[in-house]
């Protein structure tokens, strides 16, 4: 087993079992990003590994959500470096030829979202999985992708209104909207994955990579509206309204836990 | 309450409710294509304005179809100024800024779809709602966007089934192929709608537009594809066929009324 | 009614309804591709066809694989021409104007796949329709167009699930994943399947063939992607995993039949 701060990975044969770990509830912050990005880029160059598991081991969080006390000081080195460390996990996770599953359950957010969708599958335990997309609540926009991501998978009229509404969506809506491949019961769920996981890890390796990275290509993440994404996510990082609900934001979570109830009250001044 | 002949607009802070109340059946027309195309040009210069809630004063019809009179003499002034009403609408929702949510019950056929297609979100009443595009029985083709809209939101094969079958799609069959992000009970759905305007219209503007912008460049409308579909509309809806089928549409519906039978044995010559 | 080995072709008025009829399990081989491309080439040729049904004689194969005796001798005539035919049977299926529905049931495996992916519209027997894609267990990826095709109509997460999985999905998963139009109860199949194509071929033959070609166009097969999969097709088929998987999925189906078990044990040596 390799043990990062955030991260646990247990390697079988030619699957690595990574276990997001990071008490209290998986935020991603600057040491889940870097601890993700040393992860994957090391797996990148291991010729042998064959399929990832991403996994969660706080029931109630899979990535829960990317800390507003990173966008109050955007420019500050730390803060660019925890998004680089992102955009470069999501775009290597879009593009290379490894198989990546998603097991997912509890809650989601944001960025924890968009990470979710960079993955090749997701199932998700039924009843206890939860995504949302907050940061228009927040006053800014997803920065990693989300814009483009969430079209991709589930339509424009759905993507609207995940990124607009803000709202959790559960496994029964999330496997309507084709987000996840299917929601299973919690019994089923791990076994269900580790069984997939197991039977692509036995296959051609050439064969494995060959159909991803065609099919990589025929759904092909575009760059260009990418940095579109990041022009308007910078100009709106740094407004004072922004920044209110930033705050908003955190005294809420500081004050009654994230656990509670799903967002402060926007509207106090 | 701004009135315009076939619409009744109640402003509330940042949100128009735009009923759509046109009787008997609130019929795509050159008064309704008309005022749409008002409306939607004044909000568009609404700078305050940031959501839209389209919906029916008629418990029957959304917008029941694209009036075949119109198509009887198409070069006509009148029914060329209807058409490009209809077609500045589109883009105009296509591409601008503003939110709109479709809270859809009763019929809708043909263009009343493709202006349905061009809303953002889409939440219609359970059992109660009804779409179907009759532009091929009737001889000719979808003209405002259809046969590009349709295949965006519910892909190639559910849209060659509604653009060739022509008949109509109930609120089970339009949330599977996720041409309505959900089918929600009578009682709920009103108020589930009016929370979700209520909820995006507390949300900085900014965030909101740019969301929207992004969003619209990533699944963008085609305009050369629209020009296509043109060019074989021109052609086909002066042929004689279509125009025995326009002939048949407009008797069936003078003598039976639209509420009892779906359409005229299409064979009587 | 035409007789061709494998299909029987009967032709009402403007529909033809072609059953695939090839004992014992309809698997595609040299017959049955040249049977198909033959059939296909001649209808594009005949103008006052308007729709064609496709079926199966056998209630428990629809098209059950691509015979992996082919890939053994790859570079062989005969294989190449086989290829060839359903390149051209799918290509063109994709590209014309004439109409066309899969009456689906049973098992189709791989090619049997692709040819029902390229089709308009598909509809399914509940219960009682399963499909896989087994490829990359057998070594090599989908090679007609399916490493495009999956993605364009059931999404990117649920392609990659099943290419790389490979085990049969039902008729509850396919209608979900939106593979199919609608899972409809045997009894009800048959003739739902006939009164869509009736009524299709009562309509203004031009109407028909303007919308199928916008829509094709709208949605159109990008030949580049289906050369890139062909140049990845044609190292993996050769390399000597794939040939030990092809020779023990043949032993597999010698000695126990198709209908017993889903698959060979790739990992025997």
């Amino acid at each position: 087993m390799r043990r990062f701060t955030s991260l646990k990975v247990i390697r079988e044969d030619k699957i690595d079992f990574v276990e997001i770990d990071y008490s209290p509830m998986n935020v991603l912050d600057e040491v889940l990003a870097s601890d993700l990005w040393n992860y994957v880029e090391s797996a990148q160059q291991d010729d042998d590994l064959m399929v990832i598991v991403f996994k969660s081991a706080n029931p109630d969080f899979f990535i829960s959500y990317h800390h507003p006390r990173y966008f109050l000081k955007q420019k500050s080195p730390e803060s660019q470096t925890m998004l680089d460390n992102m955009h470069k996990v999501i775009t290597t996770l879009l593009t290379w030829d490894k198989v990546t599953i998603g097991q997912i359950r509890g809650r989601s957010t944001g960025g924890g979202s968009e990470f979710i969708m960079a993955l090749d599958m997701r199932f998700a335990a039924m009843g206890k999985t939860f995504i949302r997309h907050a940061e228009v609540s927040l006053g800014f926009i997803p920065c990693k992708g989300g814009t483009q991501l969430l079209p991709n998978l589930v339509g424009k009229g759905c993507a609207l209104e995940m990124i607009l509404n803000g709202k959790f969506l559960n496994s029964d809506q999330l496997e309507r909207y084709r987000y996840i491949n299917a929601a299973l019961a919690e019994p089923i769920l791990n076994n269900h994955v580790r069984k997939l996981a197991l039977r692509i890890a036995s296959f051609s390796k050439d064969a494995v990579r060959g159909a991803k990275k065609l099919v990589n290509q025929n759904t092909a993440f575009d760059l260009e509206a990418f940095r579109r994404e990041q022009e308007v996510f910078n100009t709106l990082v740094e407004t004072p309204e922004a920044h209110r609900r930033f705050r908003l934001f955190i005294d809420f979570v500081e004050n009654y836990g994230d656990l509670t109830i799903d967002e402060p009250n926007w509207n106090e001044e």
